[in-house]
C-alpha cells in the first residue's frame, strides 16, 4: 500500500472514526483503525463490535493495499502536523509496518494484520428510508437527554425510533425515558419507514452519529433489520447493534386530561429555576413551582443553606397548584424549548407534568412531580 | 448589616475570594466568607487558615454590621443574578440570618456569627518594597511551572522569592525546581528589598495570587517576614504564612561551562517534539535530540507504537551530540521563551543543559537530561 491524502482530509474522517475507538481495549487490534487503500480512496474503518464507522476519503492511491495501525495514535499524529501538509503512507507487509512522512517528519508505526480486524457483518436490513440530516439531528437532540443510564434498565439505554400514527397522520418517533422524565419528538414518516419495527438506538450509537451529523451531508439513508442498524451520511457508513430489549408501553404514562395550563417565558423561568435551585441540597434538587392567577412563586429550602424564593409572571387561570420538581430535569426540559414560551400542562401534584414547545407541536415531555 | 451593592462589583469580589475556600472543610465556618459592612464599604474575608484574602468594595451601607455565610453559595447566587442587577443584603443578627434581596429573587442564608472567624494575624512585617504588576506576573508565569508537587519535599512545593546579585547588580530573584527542571528568573531589586530574608511562597498562594494579578491594578506592595507574606494590590490584600524550609542551594546545579550553543526557532521546535512524542511512551516521554552542524534531528522510538523522526534547522557549530530529554518538561520551556529562538547550552549528554530566551536576559532555565 502507498499512497499520499491531504492531511485536512484525513484529519476530518480520523476525528470520525476514532471516536468510535475505546481508550482501553482488552484486545489489541480494538485500538486499531483498518486502512484500506484501493483505486482513487483511503477507506478507514474503526469499531468496538458494537458499532462501526467507515469513511471513504479521496486520495492519490500508488499502490494499493490495507493494514491496520493505533487509532489514537495516528489521530494525534495527523493532528500535530502544520495545516497544509500532504500526508504519505507507505505500508510493507514484510515487516508488518507502516511509514507515515509529511514534510521532514517521519513515522514508522507498528501495524496488526488486515486479517484480524473484525467485520461487523449488517446482515439483511429490510427497511430502509431517507431522512433529512435536520430532522434526525433534532429528533436526537430533544430526546437524547432524557436517556437512562441505569445499566440494569438496558431496555432505556437508548432512543426508541419507531413509526407511530398522530391523530391519524404516520409519524416517525424518537422517545427516550429514564423513569422520571420523558421526551417524545417525531417527525413525518418517511417513505420505506411504514413497516419498520420498533428499535432501540444505543447511547454510544446516538452520541457518535450526532457527531458525524455535524458534517455535511444533508440527508441520511437509514436502512434497518430487527437487529441491526446502519446510517449511510455521504461517503461515511455507521452500522450499529440495537438494543435487544423492549421499550416499555410509554404511551401509557402520558396523561390526557391534564386540563391546568401554565405559560411562562422558557429563558426567564430557566433562570430562576437555576438561581433558586442553588439553595436546594445537592442530592434531592427539588424546587417547589406554586403556581397562581397570575404568577408562579419558585421555591427551594435547605436544611444547611436557608431557603430561596422568586416571584415568576406566567399565564394561569385554573386554581392555584404546589408542585415539586427535580429543578436539574426542569433545566434540561426548559433547554429544550425553541419558541419564547413553554406551556405545562398539568392535574395534581403527583400526576405527570406535560411540558410543550408552543413553537413545535412534534415535541412533547413528561415529568414526574416530586413531594416536596 | 443593611446594604446595597452593584452585583457585578460583589461578582467580582467574590470570584477572588471564594477561590481560598476549600470544597469541603471539617471546621464549619471555613466555608464561609466574612462580611463586614461599614462607613461606605463592605469588606469580604476569605480563609483556608494558611492563606486570607480580604477586598473592600464600595456599598451603600444603611447600617453597619457583620457576619459570615457559605462563600461559594453566596458566589453561585450572585453570578445566577441578572446582569446590572442591585444586591440588597440585610442580616438579623437575632435570626442569624442574612436575607439578599435582587429583583423579584429573595434568599435567606444561614449565618454563623463573624466572632467565631478565623482572624489570621500577619504579625509584624519588616520588610517591604513596591513592585510592578507586570513584573510580578512575569517572576510567576516563568517559574511556576517547575513548583514540584512531590510533598515529601516540601521545601520546593513553592516559588522561592530572594534577593541576589547578577554580576554586580542588585536583583530580586525567583527561582523553582522539581530536581528534574530549574527556572530561574529576576527583576531589578525594588527599594526596600534589600535586607529581605529568602522566602519560599506557597503554591496555592502563588495560585490565588496570580488570579488577583487579572485585576486593574498596576502596582503591587509586598511586606514579609521570616514567616508570613502580604500583597496588596489596590483594595486587594492577601496574606499568606509561607513554606517553612530551606530551598536548597540551586546555583550549584546551574553549570557554568556549558559551551556547546544551539540555537532554534522556538514555536518550530516545540511544535517538532510535540509530534514526535506522540510515540514516546506515555511513562517516559523521552525523546532524543541529535544536534549536528546546521541541524537537529529528533526522535523518539517505543516498543508498542513504532518510531518517530523529524529534521529541524538549527544553528550549531560545535561537535555532534546526543542527549535525551522527557518532552513535557522541554515544551514547558519553550512555551516561557517570548523571543523568536530559544538557545540551548550543553556540555555533554548526562550534565544539565541551560535553555536561556535571547529576548529576555533576565530568565534561565536548567534541565536535566535523560538517557535513552
Amino acid at each position: 500500500m502507498k499512497l499520499t491524502i491531504e492531511r485536512a482530509v484525513l484529519l476530518t474522517a480520523l476525528s470520525h472514526v476514532q471516536s468510535v475507538v475505546e481508550r482501553r481495549n482488552t484486545i489489541p487490534i480494538l485500538s486499531n483503525v483498518l486502512l484500506e487503500a484501493d483505486g482513487e480512496h483511503l477507506a478507514l474503518t474503526a469499531t468496538d463490535l458494537d458499532i462501526a464507522v467507515v469513511e471513504k476519503l479521496p486520495a492519490k492511491v500508488a499502490k494499493p493495499g490495507a493494514t491496520t495501525v493505533a487509532a489514537h495514535t495516528l489521530y494525534d499524529i495527523v493532528r500535530k502536523l502544520p495545516d497544509g501538509a500532504e500526508v504519505e503512507l507507505t505500508f510493507t507487509p514484510a515487516e508488518q509496518r507502516l511509514d507515515l512522512r509529511a514534510g521532514r517528519s517521519s513515522f514508522k508505526l507498528s501495524c496488526l494484520p488486515k486479517e484480524d480486524f473484525p467485520v461487523m457483518a449488517a446482515g439483511e436490513l429490510p427497511h430502509n428510508f431517507t431522512l433529512a440530516a435536520d430532522q434526525l439531528r433534532r429528533l436526537i437532540d430533544k430526546t437524547r437527554f432524557a436517556i437512562s443510564t441505569e445499566e440494569t434498565r438496558y431496555y432505556l439505554n437508548g432512543i426508541y425510533l419507531h413509526a407511530a400514527s398522530s391523530a391519524g397522520v404516520p409519524m416517525l418517533r424518537a422517545v427516550a425515558t429514564d423513569g422520571h422524565r420523558l421526551a417524545r419528538v417525531e417527525a413525518p414518516l418517511p417513505a420505506g419507514a411504514a413497516g419498520m419495527p420498533g428499535v432501540i438506538v444505543p447511547r454510544k450509537t446516538v452520541s457518535e452519529l450526532r457527531k458525524l451529523l455535524e458534517g455535511g451531508s444533508s440527508e441520511v439513508k437509514v436502512e434497518l433489520s430487527d437487529t441491526k442498524i446502519r446510517f449511510t451520511c455521504g461517503e461515511l457508513i455507521l452500522v450499529s447493534k440495537l438494543i435487544d430489549g423492549a421499550f416499555p408501553e410509554y404511551e401509557r404514562v402520558i396523561p390526557r386530561d391534564n386540563d391546568k395550563v401554565m405559560e411562562v417565558d422558557s429563558k426567564a423561568f430557566a433562570a430562576a429555576v437555576d438561581r433558586v435551585a442553588t439553595i436546594s441540597t445537592e442530592k434531592s434538587r427539588a424546587v417547589k413551582l406554586a403556581l397562581k392567577p397570575d404568577g408562579i412563586e419558585l421555591s427551594a429550602t435547605s436544611p444547611d443553606h436557608g431557603s430561596a424564593s422568586e416571584q415568576l409572571t406566567a399565564v394561569y387561570s385554573a386554581a392555584p397548584i404546589e408542585v415539586g420538581y427535580n429543578s436539574r430535569y426542569l433545566l434540561d426540559i426548559a433547554s429544550q424549548i425553541e419558541g419564547e414560551n413553554a406551556r405545562f400542562l398539568l392535574a395534581d401534584a403527583l400526576a405527570p407534568t406535560i411540558v410543550r414547545d408552543p413553537s413545535d407541536d412534534g415535541a412533547l415531555y413528561v415529568l414526574m412531580p416530586m413531594r416536596v
